[in-house]
């Protein structure tokens, strides 16, 4: 085994790597690539020219599309084609998108492991079909929703850098927190009916996509009002450790296969508990009665609030810590580096001996 | 020289190979094709999967988009990677898409000829930049457009199958032809002036693209009368060749830089005079006084009409009998095939020596 791998990161382009505000796969990118070099290995990261990195950086583009305001699968494509260019340089290519790589990845001799951060849809299910490289994805629960395929380098579970969310073991705010984007599949309207059956403050804070608009109008605004749901819109991060850290608990009242939610375990690494719909990843990522509750109805949420003091701060950060931080995440991402290499030499040493 | 070449051609695919109706590209594309296979070359075809051709045919899809209605820059990477992916079994690869080819040309060592059908808008500039093949223009309009880049294989003009178009020596028609798309590129607008101003017939035929039913509603179907301006819409094979032989004249008033326009060789392979806009590539294809004119005005179209007898149809059909045949196109792009072929062996050459 190598001690020292050179490793080929390539991001989306949406968002720079780490992302200035939201951007959950740009940031788990940004946090794998940063504790890699960190260990030593050679890694260099195929992203938006404006990224920050102790990496080398290779960018088609200066400016990430989210800023520039386009949106290019031509250019995702090159910056993919940038890497397979320069692949036997490399041991190997960890793809973080999903077209570019999937079309690709037989075109070059190293061996590419593609993190699943999404779902299959549509024309997808032709190329993960096509594909011929290895993939891992971020929960069970996103697992089980992909077709068998051989090549499944196992579940990876998403992280933070735990050390820099405030632990807070004293007290507690006197309000709800809902942390997140803001639309159906997240549930802020859930979140609002809970708030008010309880008549306990409930703070909204997160993102909004232009598609959401009509949602947002109509569903979420009418019930701010300022004191009994208070809107924050998209906060900074300071503010959002503040907010996660002092909340009461945090509601995840989430409607559809959430394939991991790093908004639930950044809450319990501030030692809040978490509150959320058992869908999903919620299951894996949140320990019933432990670290928080898993419910299944709207009633269920509002009775776990009333008994929500009976969770352990801590238990909620060791979890964390345990399973979901950085040096996790890059222990399990070299190891499949490491098997997939080693399942490569194999396969190389069985096809000369076939000769 | 090998005699027998084996050749990769890659299709879009938009439309099916041939085409059923309207589609430039793929109608070139099977011409060439079926030629070079009728001459004993290796050709594998990646298209559609409901084309039709005597050459080997890949599809990733069973038919092409414009019937299913979907448009997937996806599937369309995916025609080319699975031609790239066999890329040792073939000489070249002649691809007449365009970023598929662009950003992926280096990734494989048989070289590659693009095609430009054509002209470089937005991103399409980096990745073209970015190209690592070898690529033809259709015209020295198409060429003056492009920004200089090395491995230029030359102007290539389109062709079509001469033989199929009926040769009308004796009385035309007393009726002008517009055959195009319906689009201010094409000047159906300034057609209906000429013919409204000389009291003579006009015919229109051709497609509307959805995008153009706002221009076509106010420029063009106001004048519909069913007498002196007639619509026919789309035509089937037999009416455009019809109308194309029987017509006194097609008039051709671009507005755009037109990178071919093989409307113009149709009609001129019928033996009908063109009267075209001296823009774009109209310059190379009508031979003005002699199989048409070319002019810079709507009054110079209009007295251009009037003096259309002047032209012998014979030397329309003998233009493009001798230089926009589908046998001179198979025979110029077997030439730069082979061109392409002996640069190469002579490039890696270089590179052994050097070493």
């Amino acid at each position: 085994m190598c001690l020292h791998m050179r490793i080929a990161m390539v991001a989306p382009l949406e968002i720079r790597v780490p992302p200035v505000a939201y951007g959950g796969i740009e940031l788990v990118v940004s946090m794998l690539t940063e504790e890699l070099v960190r260990r030593g290995h050679d890694v260099t990261l195929f992203a938006s020219g404006d990224s920050v990195t102790k990496a080398k950086l290779v960018s088609v583009v200066s400016e990430f599309f989210r800023k520039s305001e386009r949106s290019s699968s031509a250019l995702s494509l090159l910056n993919m084609v940038s890497c397979l260019e320069k692949a036997d340089y490399f041991d190997i290519i960890h793809n973080h998108t999903s077209v570019e790589g999937f079309a690709t990845a037989g075109l070059v001799k190293t061996p590419m492991l593609t993190t699943f951060h999404g779902g299959l849809a549509g024309d997808l299910r032709i190329l993960f079909n096509h594909y011929k490289g290895w993939y891992n994805t971020i929960s069970q629960s996103a697992l089980s929703l992909l077709p068998p395929k051989e090549h499944f380098a196992g579940v990876i579970y998403n992280a933070i850098n735990c050390s820099e969310y405030p632990f807070n073991d004293g007290n507690r705010g006197e309000y709800l927190l809902f942390f997140s984007r803001f639309s159906p599949d997240k549930g802020p309207h859930l979140a609002i009916q809970v708030a008010r059956r309880l008549n306990i403050p409930l703070i909204l804070a997160g993102n909004l996509h232009p598609v959401e608009h009509e949602y947002f109008k109509t569903q979420v605004l009418p019930y701010v009002d300022g004191k009994m749901v208070k809107y924050e819109g998209e906060v900074d991060d300071t503010r959002k450790k503040e907010l996660m850290a002092n909340a009461k608990c945090l509601l995840a009242p989430i409607t559809w296969p959430e394939p991991f939610g790093l908004f639930m375990i950044e809450a319990m690494a501030c030692g809040t508990p978490v509150i959320a719909y058992n869908r999903g990843a919620a299951p894996e990522l949140v320990q019933h009665e432990e670290t928080g509750y898993l419910v299944k109805s709207l009633d269920a949420m509002v009775d776990s609030v009333k008994k929500i003091e009976r969770i352990d701060p801590w238990k909620c950060r060791q979890r964390v810590l345990r399973n979901f931080d950085v040096p996790v995440l890059a222990d399990n991402y070299l190891k499949a580096y490491e098997h997939i290499l080693s399942e490569t030499c194999a396969t190389e040493l069985e096809l000369l001996t076939a000769q």
